[in-house]
């Protein structure tokens, strides 16, 4: 018989058990699903995610696949004990999400509201209030894979200019896409950039003080994607030049970021808690049992992760 | 030689002089535009705003048609002294911004990005802070003429679950549509509401103590059409029980909205200074060259008012 071990932190059973199970019995199979680690040989896939039971995958001989719960495989992708085949989570529910704190929060800055919201003083601000249209405002999206290109799309559809960058070339209809060594003929003159590239040891601080300062001056920096990707004293330095007009963050290098973060106080910051890119438990479970009955009926696995550029 | 008589606050015609004549010459014609009001019998056309010069139509002797400035027509449409035809303003640039403010808006509140701005305290609420997906949530758009169907289609390219209203039977793909007397069931169980009906004596306080208990309990009200069509004291007490969590005016029965109002000073209330639907120079322009090439040609005007109805 076909077993599953789900491990991730405790909490997650909890919220994953039913979906799990409803969605392996919707694509027609009935392996074992449990969170049992006693007998490693036995286990055919490991559903995970970090900080769970599971560090060393060598006495999982009959191991065929890991499943990452996560969009983000940094967190296993490095690890020397792994040897089957890793897959990592395309999630519509998570796509989702993304997509309307990316669009939310782009529109936020774009129309000018965190003025409008702190002015409730009685002063009639209309001509000083009236935002310019979407098309004349330059998003650069740096990513471009399921979550990047869907945010760009989502962008162009409300008329927003948008450029893209990638490592490897992409082509996303009516986004001018650049890739390789180009990010600076992508993010040059954008005033609002969201950062959603895989954190990989290319992309490890990739939004520097360089990159500042191709932006337009006075861009807004959006980083739903992954705390290290930008550097943070090189960020600072350019929040307090005024560079960079505001920041709003949503991962960090540390999670929970700190209370005495720098971030947390700064008048230009808005910290969110890791909520633009969280997996949804209906959704991210049909993903999960795809992948299974795949395997089992073997054929090729969606989302592969390759090893070699960590992602 | 044709005649046209700019007839808005001194003002717009520093903002509109120039984009008008370069869209007259773009339409092929050569009208004479200026601000002279001394000779009214030799009018043909009239762009119209209010608190302009202009509020009798009388002298006016050869006058063909009124182009109207803006989308609302109610500071014009009652007049006695009118009696040829009325064009309103339906402009690329006043939709796209109305729905960047509409869709900005919805999505503020749909994150709850008001308590993460504010909860800037160090403390990670990652749980608490995570909004649920926007295919959960119902916004109903009240009015589906060119604004309401254009933000309402946006809102649906974001997976929220969108109904509609409008007097007369709409269809607009994938709304579900209501009319006639049955705002209420629009309105049943909807988090989110955007008013842009016009401002009628039927559509008069339309939003009332009985359609802020049809929606969700602790529903949103954002108000970018026009204040009248809001029970302000029915909303105040909405806000103080809870049956509305928030409400996001734009639009006032009286504006500038005076300093003493109590929606300036209300913790659920931000005031925004009528900036959602603002007509652009440029692309309004156009409008009304077409409208006076039209008028010219002989041919049927473009965006005609119904006087009876009043919109």
């Amino acid at each position: 018989m076909t077993r599953v071990l789900f491990a991730a932190a405790d909490a997650r059973w909890a919220q994953y058990e039913a979906p799990l199970r409803a969605a392996l019995q919707e694509a027609g199979i009935a392996p074992r699903l449990d969170c049992d680690t006693s007998q490693p040989e036995e286990v055919d896939y490991i559903v995970f995610a970090p900080n769970g039971p599971v560090e060393d995958f060598s006495p999982f001989t009959g191991l065929k696949a890991v499943l990452n719960l996560w969009a983000g495989v940094e967190g296993i992708v490095g690890n020397p004990t792994l040897k089957v085949p890793l897959t990592r989570m395309v999630d519509t529910g998570l796509t989702e999400g993304m997509v309307e704190w990316c669009v939310g929060q782009t529109l936020r800055h774009h129309l000018g509201m965190d003025a409008q919201i702190k002015h409730q003083d009685g002063v009639w601000r209309h001509l000083e209030f009236i935002p310019p249209l979407a098309r004349t405002r330059k998003v650069c999206v740096l990513g471009l894979g399921a979550l990047g290109s869907a945010v760009a799309e989502a962008l162009l559809a409300l008329n927003f200019r948008v450029s893209g960058f990638s490592r490897r070339p992409k082509d996303v209809s009516g986004v001018t896409c650049y890739s390789g060594p180009d990010i600076l003929k992508a993010l040059d003159g954008a005033d609002i950039v969201i950062a959603l590239l895989p954190y990989t040891r290319a992309t490890d601080s990739i939004l520097d003080a360089e990159a500042f300062a191709a932006m337009a001056s006075g861009a807004v920096v959006l980083n739903p994607g992954r705390g290290g990707l930008i550097d943070d004293s090189a960020l600072l330095a350019a929040l307090d030049s005024g560079l960079i007009s505001h920041a709003t963050l949503d991962v960090f290098r540390t999670e929970p970021l700190p209370e005495d973060d720098p971030y947390w106080a700064h008048p230009k910051v808005t910290v969110t808690p890791h909520i633009a890119s969280e997996t949804r438990p209906d959704t991210a479970s049909r993903v999960i049992a795809e992948n299974i009955r795949r395997g089992m009926a073997g054929e090729p696995l969606l989302h592969l992760v390759d090893m070699d550029s960590g992602y």
